[in-house]
């Protein structure tokens, strides 16, 4: 097996506090990094490096760990610009234009989706992403439910059963419950690595927690790890019961209360910040900088979904949580890449260590302040690595 | 000369109220486009269209008029990016920090300028920019004015003289302004469309009313056309002065009393906002949907620049627009398209009419909302033409 040496890197951001300034960002300046196997096995000044058999020069550009992100919905048909339209004129989200994705999910191929998902997916990519999750949620029958998650599991392990997104429209709720935590578990769980839950008493379309631990409790007996949406449109049980049942993730976090913070601060659950969210809601934004200075873990994700978060950008995500969540550009980078690794229980992506996957962004710029310091100029882009074996 | 037929175009945005819809945007589906000598020469419905030499196919893709970038400032060496990361942490912007690029600037040889600059132009570009103003403002000698414009002529027609940009660190105000409007203008004219002055009373680094009045009938005087930055740190003279001195434009517009709107909407002074500047200095939004509302014609810029707005792309501002300035989607295209024509007191770009230059910039979307809807995405491109002798 090849050695690729990668030079020219202005500044590395390795995510690795052992490396470098000793920082959380453990940043080198003018350094050199070998992947072999697909994994970093190598960081260090330019100059020391180790002989490789191919090079790849950077020319003074700033890498960073590939961005992971931990929270998108990307199996999906339809279009919901109408009701963004709408709601940027005042209209309010309730949760309720879910249904119609849903109808229009259901009524596409699998082809269809497939070829829409890897387009995202590319597009991501060409934005710097290198690990997504993606959740279903859009089918909610048993079919359709699977059938997301299989197709989802083509370009990601990170797949989430999330058949609890909201009660299907003339359904009755507890017959729901029933069928969610029963056949349509049984049918999604071979494709799925997490469950999740809208857990939301505020929305009639969401579950009370009640029925959310009622998912989530079904979800770990077919062996899935947890994950929970809450806290998005109000103060609420969500975040309270991720964290008493040990989830990975409570993500939205919009709304905390301080027995919220107090939670998140004494367990082992990431807070995952989705500005993406309140940017296109017109929704107050929660204040990271706090929920870091607590203690709480933050990570930073796109919700990429069309009702609510329809961007793919972690880099605009970061802008925004500079500007609106009071998170410094160190912090916001940390959590878009560390802290997405920490949501999805990841050791081996969200930093560029010694062993980590060779999941590489480098920026069109000297360093990873410009991702906040020029929002919305498309600065990041995955690496390709020339040889695929190296 | 031969024709060049551009299809399948999903979507056409001619911000030519004459066609299509009828709204201001002109909007028609399913259309096609005829170029000839690199001008429209038809816009209709697919299938209706005449012969033509070269085929072009978007694939159901929408496009809208390149955008009209009418202020940013990019000749200039330097970053600042560790004192945008000073005031992400709650420092104010007062216009100091202009020295630190003025001294880059100057130190900086013509080919590295001008290397940066056309950088800067194809990153805009790449991002369906078509025409962009450039200031001059950060050389602040006679010398370094002078070749600043010299070199942006070089690439567009819509160069500003901004010697008045601020007050040099050390030099006198009085025999400044008398530089400014004595040989720095007479050296700078030949290379400048249009005159521009920093009016803002509230900082010590800029011009008042008076200065600000001598500096652009100096201009005037040169043949230049005017523009005002004005009201961007408080309430003051500046949009006041650009209406009654028939100015194109005032820039910023952050912070407007009732009578600063009254005499916007009884001018033909365009209001040219510039929410990139908002975004990147803490400040609050102006009310833009309130403007248009009063009957004010309203652009929208990036500014780029190294200290309070680094971005260059236009849809990030349009999604900024939306959500922070409460305009529509349709009225923050036209302000970044038609407006932008408007504040450069053009006719041949921001719309796609017949006898319009053939500025296209194509939508990875099917839809002009998506700009709005998909923020940070970059989902803009200008249209390369096949032949550029079409």
């Amino acid at each position: 097996m090849s050695a690729l040496l990668v030079t020219g890197i202005g500044e590395l951001v390795t995510c690795d506090p052992t490396l470098g300034d000793g920082s959380p960002l453990g940043v080198l300046t003018d350094a050199t990094l070998v992947i072999e196997n697909g994994r970093v096995s190598w960081v260090g000044p330019a100059g020391a490096a180790p002989a490789a058999d191919v090079r790849v020069d950077l020319g003074g550009r700033a890498v960073v760990p590939g961005f992971v992100d931990s929270h998108a919905h990307l199996v999906f048909a339809g279009d919901r610009s109408r009701e963004f339209e709408a709601r940027a004129g005042g209209a309010r989200y309730d949760g309720g234009g879910i249904a119609g994705t849903v109808a229009a999910t259901r009524a596409a191929t699998d082809e269809w989706l497939r070829a829409r998902l890897r387009g995202f997916v590319a597009e991501m990519r060409a934005q710097g992403t290198t690990t997504v999750e993606v959740k279903s949620g859009y089918g909610l029958t048993v079919v359709d439910e699977a059938r997301s998650l299989r197709i989802a599991r083509e370009v990601t392990p990170e797949t989430t059963f999330l058949g609890a997104h909201v009660v299907p429209q003339g359904t009755d709720r507890r017959g729901y419950v029933d069928l969610v935590t029963g056949p349509m578990l049984a049918a999604c769980a071979p494709h799925a690595r997490w469950v999740d839950v809208f857990c939301e008493p505020a929305s009639p379309h969401a579950f009370d927690a009640d029925e959310s631990r009622e998912v989530l409790l079904a979800g770990a007996a077919a062996g899935l790890g947890l994950r929970v949406h809450g806290n998005q449109l109000a103060e609420g049980p969500g975040v309270r019961l991720g964290v008493e049942l040990g989830a990975a993730s409570v993500d939205h976090c919009t709304h905390l209360s301080a027995a919220d913070v107090e939670a998140l601060a004494g367990g082992s659950t990431v807070a995952t910040l989705l500005p993406g969210v309140e940017f296109s809601t017109r929704s107050p934004y929660p204040d990271g900088g706090a929920l870091v200075a607590a203690g709480v873990t933050v990570a930073l994700a796109t919700d990429c979904n069309p009702g609510t978060s329809f961007t793919s950008s972690m880099p605009f995500v970061i802008a925004l949580a500079v500007r609106e969540m009071r998170l410094t550009p160190a912090q916001a980078l940390w959590a878009a890449t560390a802290g997405g690794a920490m949501a999805l229980r990841r050791t081996d992506v969200g930093h560029l260590g010694v062993g980590a996957r060779a999941d590489l962004a480098v920026l069109d710029a000297p360093s990873y302040r410009h991702l906040a310091y020029r929002p919305g100029v498309p600065l990041a882009r995955a690496l390709d690595l020339p040889d695929p074996r190296v």
